[in-house]
């Protein structure tokens, strides 16, 4: 059993980002980063794409606006940051406050500045296999996890558990690609699966998206499978001081035996997501070009 | 087993149409219905379009530009459909003459008028589960006939042989939807399927698209099975006058024996595409209501 080590292959990532930044002519790539009050965990996320950005040579604009801000002058603020060439790319940090509509706010923004691949038209580019766009984080890290891990999915069986749109969904429709790395035969299962197990264990890529802590155990995964485990779940632990540990959706403990390899939570999918919005951020800034 | 009559369900459809546009306010929905060249195939498709959009009380507008026509001055030719406050759908029937790009043809039409529901945009809602976009007829057809078939889809397990834009992705992106008649477990399967048999025996419903005559054989079906077959192929046959017969993906005479229900070729899925490109188009007529 191999575990893979998201960390290593997000910092191989922003090593060969740093050294392709490195290269670009004109001005260096720019990602604003709108982070709406001062939910704690918003402010560590915006923190650790700052010093990546800042590390890789990518500049980032801090925007704060205040829990309170009306939806109609955040959409303001998106409009001003579309229209701003020296912008090539723009993140609104989730979650949203309440009274704010998440979806609108993420429509608002421009599908070629959409680094996130929450856009409706960058969604419809996947499913089109159109490279112009920009796919959403965590799916996109998830291939690049595997690729790098030296797994080909052609003619493999590739099961998601969890059909959202940030995940399972962009994870199906980029495994069932005709691209030489992707043709996977592709099962989304979910809440409403029958005989769930029975799916699962035909997995030779299992992809669980679910956020529920643990769901998966070891009659659920095929002997010699590759597991992927994208949940983190907080739960009690007494023997932590924090009173809690971070575990995925997967029984890590019963199931990783099994494995032939396994990403683990935390390590895993977590930091590719970061790396994979870097990536996405320099790739605005070569179809961005012109300015 | 029983035969699910497509042309029966189709002419409901029609039926119901014909109803609701009786009752919209204002002008008549109109589609522009856009043949570019001669080709016999599309004259005899277009015309079937205009014939059911009469039927229904849709107004067409048939626009015959020559297959010699630059793309250029197609693309205005749609653009100033698109500007055309009158014109609620555009359909460009395919296949378009060579050195034309189909694709930037499709993609030029408004995304609210594009009642083939071939835009990025469209896809991208499709994906997204939102329904003011338009879904591509084939597959939208496909559940309407599951639907008025009395077939509930909940947590049965689809699946779809083919992951083409037009039928495969959006037929699997429909099935697997958040909606009381959708829900299903979907696999998408396809030409670098390992061990199709295996999987395609497991389908409670089976869609086939591939477009390969009767590649669908008896040992590939679970007894009991729902079958639908989207493959259109002409096979040589001396015993008709033509010389040929229509066959499907599904080897009828042994698969059917097999199946609870099963789409027949022709006749099946065939009659429904241009019933539903006819429901897009009242549906953009009453999403472009305020002309």
């Amino acid at each position: 059993m191999e575990i893979i080590d998201g960390n290593q292959i997000a910092a191989a990532i922003v090593h060969e980002l740093k050294a392709e930044v490195a290269t670009l002519t004109g001005r260096q790539p720019c990602i604003a980063l709108v982070r709406v009050g001062e939910d704690p965990a918003s402010v560590s996320y915006v923190k650790k794409k700052q010093v990546m950005a800042a590390e890789i040579g990518i500049e980032s604009r801090l925007i704060l606006p205040p829990a309170t801000i009306p939806q109609a002058e955040l959409f303001a603020l998106i409009d001003q940051l579309n229209a701003d060439e020296g912008v090539d790319g723009i993140l609104v940090q989730s979650p949203l406050p309440k009274g704010i509509d998440e979806v609108a706010v993420f429509r608002r923004i421009a599908a070629h500045k959409d680094v996130d691949g929450f856009h409706t038209l960058n969604l419809g580019k996947l499913a089109q296999e159109d490279d112009t766009g920009f796919v959403a984080c965590t799916p996109a890290g998830i291939m690049e996890l595997l690729r790098r891990s030296g797994v080909s999915l052609s003619g493999k069986h590739v099961v998601v558990l969890g059909r959202s749109l940030i995940v399972g969904k962009p994870a199906a429709l980029l495994a069932v690609q005709r691209k030489a790395w992707a043709n996977a035969t592709v099962t989304i299962c979910h809440s409403q699966t029958t005989n769930l197990p029975a799916i699962t264990r035909q997995a030779d890529v299992l992809i669980a998206a679910i956020g529920k802590a643990e769901f998966v155990t070891a009659d659920m995964v095929k002997p010699g499978a590759i597991v992927i485990d994208v949940g983190v779940s907080r739960v009690p632990d007494a023997t932590k001081k924090s009173g809690y540990r971070l575990t995925g959706d997967v029984h890590f403990p019963s199931v990783s035996p099994l494995c032939a390899k396994i990403t683990p939570v935390p390590g895993g999918v977590g930091p590719m997501t970061v790396a994979m919005l870097m990536k996405n951020t320099v790739k605005a800034r070569r179809l961005n070009q012109s300015t």
